[in-house]
């Protein structure tokens, strides 16, 4: 027996997870998304289809209030790269630059390369090492289950940049933060800081950094050629796109569901996020068809711009205003495919026990208890921070860092059954959010 | 006992094999070739510091008679390819240049697309249904240990140019012939037929071959453009590089290893051919390192320009001459790294116990006995059609294709203990066919 469900809610939830695992409409989705729209890079014309395309495929598929919110997205286009080792063993590179980078001149930039294996030992150096030449990090991301080697490796990307032009570098090329053995080059945002310069930075592939790394180790001075026509236009907008399962005695208290709509530039983001929004479409979808209203509502979030500076995230928590207070807990799908292995929470102390129900339900999908401690992801933190409960269900990433942010993330890599799992984990626990008697709480402070 | 072989002759093939299988250079051979010249299309600056390199190791292992014959290649670059669909979904598609096709104009190609899934559903096309559109053969190449899922694939890389242009086709779009899952295209020679039209030719991906399948599937009709900056220049001269371990008592016999120096413009070969290269390489040198001649002369030759149109093999038969008597027999390895599985033989009938007795020193690398129908590869087609018994140690195909004439050939494939065995096979069989009593006979014609 439960203080927090009916026998029937609990019930209805068993029954959710069971025909999810027996096969739901969510690899249709994604095939749908990535052969309909493809790549949607906030603020491009992919970005704009794909706006149209969740309207349809939310409204289509029966959900209630589906609308939009006018999303402003900064713009920013790659075009093209070029890395090339001019000596001392000409060969070309396979690069992109990295999300948010300056381009280069018309002739490029020519420079000997400074290799570090890590932010430290680059903070290490002189100046006068660094000066006018390209910083090359050779650090290689650990591949794991819970996603901790790109936390113990982002920051290569992310603050890389602007590190290197402190000390005076011309540019910056980075080993991949990915995983993938294939020669394939995984992009990414930087964040320039606003009292350094903003240098060019790129990533090559692995096996590129591989070749990088042996010529710099035969002892000879190597040269590289960089070239890139990236550059930043005018902000442009996207939109947020939200459809709901209706609730019933507490229809004004939403448990909010989030994925994010667009994708790098450089593939169609099949598993990043095209997987994540079907999860939660199908979850809430199959919710809708139960034949019961849960109490409280379900809305559905496909976030603008998660890529590219979290947009939507910030938008969404700007309009909501007041109804901030009526999120009774979040969660969202942006780690790939799945399976989902895991449950954490970040709830009232009070909440926990019903954790453990929680738990309890979605046990014959294999998930291991958690901490509460829970992140709720990167479109979820303006809510976490205004004191709104979040949960992770955490999906399997030990193979989403070879296709994460590459032009390789394409429907091949999708397997439904894996996905079908994903979807029950979340119906389960968006069911029984939805349905439960008290709240989670709310989060005390920014730093809890 | 043996009539072929001394005892001592068997117990040194014993010693070679269990050493090259407790482990051997090939593998740092392969990193070389990838590291100071990468990408060697016939013709390319690449091939010419090919050819010094392979001078410069051949000589620091200890070879003798290292030398070159000239040999004229033809020239071709591909510049840049974009494949796209306008309608009904615009996406672009990851697509390369079929070796040797023609470009197109400035503006480009856009038509509609006419998709079948194989050469023989081309041409039961009528003409009115291929006129001014964009032929796509989606036939998918089939993974397999002996490359027959090549064999059955690759016309439509080589005719189907010609076929569709016969048609009245503006151009040709075709799934690579290929298996890989990463969308990364494989590109190859395409050979026009002197009276059909040169159109341009690209292959796509396989996961953007599924796309553009999904997309013509969905019934509406499908739009592409196409746009490549292909050319012709004039010939270049490369070389094939050869290099020997002298024989003794019938030192003007030679057993010929062979493998090619060459390779595809868009990666750095480094199963295709660099492993060929340092099996045959490193094959020769545990023999020259026995303390004890071979019989025989064992001939080291790396060709030129296999890919392209098999230059070197044409130019090394027509520079032998009279020599050509005096080959033995021939072998190659151009099939990735290995393992080597099979041992199937072209030789005359009475030759075969010596073949029956090879297999039995090769047993212990777990080789299987094949058939005397062996074809000795496309190197050693112009020595078989003149008599020259040949050998195939059959190297493991299965995952070769996955890479084979992609970007991704790349040292990250290479697995030194896999390597090794092939090594052990190549060597025992060398040295075996070079320490034999008598020769393996000659073959008849051309049709045998």
């Amino acid at each position: 027996m439960s203080a927090d469900w009916s026998e029937g809610d609990l019930d209805l939830a068993a029954t959710l997870r069971d025909r999810a695992t027996e096969g739901t409409r969510a690899y249709e989705h994604v095939s749908s998304l990535v052969t309909e729209v493809g790549p949607r890079f906030a603020g491009s014309a992919g970005d704009t289809a794909a706006v149209r395309w969740a309207l349809n495929t939310l409204g289509t598929l029966g959900f209630s209030q589906v609308r939009t919110q006018d999303v402003l997205v900064p713009r920013w286009v790659r075009g093209t790269a070029e890395v090339s080792i001019l000596a001392p063993f000409p060969q070309p590179l396979v690069a992109v630059a990295l999300g948010g980078s300056v381009g280069t001149a018309e002739e490029g930039i020519e420079a000997s390369v400074v290799r570090v294996e890590s932010l430290d030992a680059l903070k290490a150096l002189s100046a006068d090492a660094v000066k006018g030449r390209i910083v090359f990090i050779d650090q290689r991301m650990e591949r794991t289950r819970d996603a901790s080697g790109y936390g113990a490796t982002v920051a290569i990307r992310s603050q890389g940049p602007s590190i290197a032009a402190d000390l005076g570098a011309v540019a910056l090329v980075i080993r991949s933060v990915g995983t993938s053995p294939d020669r394939i080059a995984h992009t990414g945002g930087l964040t320039y800081r606003a009292d350094a310069p903003r240098i060019p930075a790129f990533a090559v592939s692995n096996p590129d950094a591989d070749l990088l790394a042996r010529q710099v180790n035969a002892g000879k001075p190597v040269r590289l050629h960089l070239h890139s026509t990236a550059r930043e236009l005018p902000p442009a907008w996207s939109a947020n796109v939200i459809g709901e399962i209706p609730g019933g005695e507490r229809a004004d208290e939403v448990v909010l569901l989030g994925a994010h709509l667009d994708s790098w530039d450089v593939g169609p983001g099949a598993v990043d996020d095209g997987a994540g929004v079907a999860i939660v479409m199908e979850a809430a979808r199959l919710i809708g068809r139960l034949g019961r209203k849960p109490a409280r509502t379900i809305r559905v979030v496909l976030f603008a711009n998660e890529e590219f500076g979290l947009s939507g995230a910030r938008e969404y928590a700007r309009q909501i205003g007041e109804e901030m207070n009526r999120h009774v807990v979040a969660f969202e799908a942006d780690l790939g495919q799945g399976p989902v292995w895991r449950l954490d929470s970040r709830v009232a102390p009070e909440a926990l026990p019903a954790i453990s129900q929680m738990l309890k339900v979605l046990q014959p999908l294999n998930l291991e208890s958690g901490m509460n401690t829970a992140s709720g992801g990167a479109d979820l933190r303006p809510l976490r921070e205004a004191g709104v409960p979040v949960l992770d269900l955490s999906l399997d990433a030990t193979n989403y860092f070879d296709i994460h942010h590459t032009a390789n993330d394409t429907l091949a890599k999708i397997d439904a059954r894996t996905l079908d799992q994903s979807v029950a984990a979340f119906a389960v626990t968006a069911w029984l959010a939805a349905t439960k008697q008290g709240d989670f709480g709310r989060l005390q402070s920014k730093t809890e």
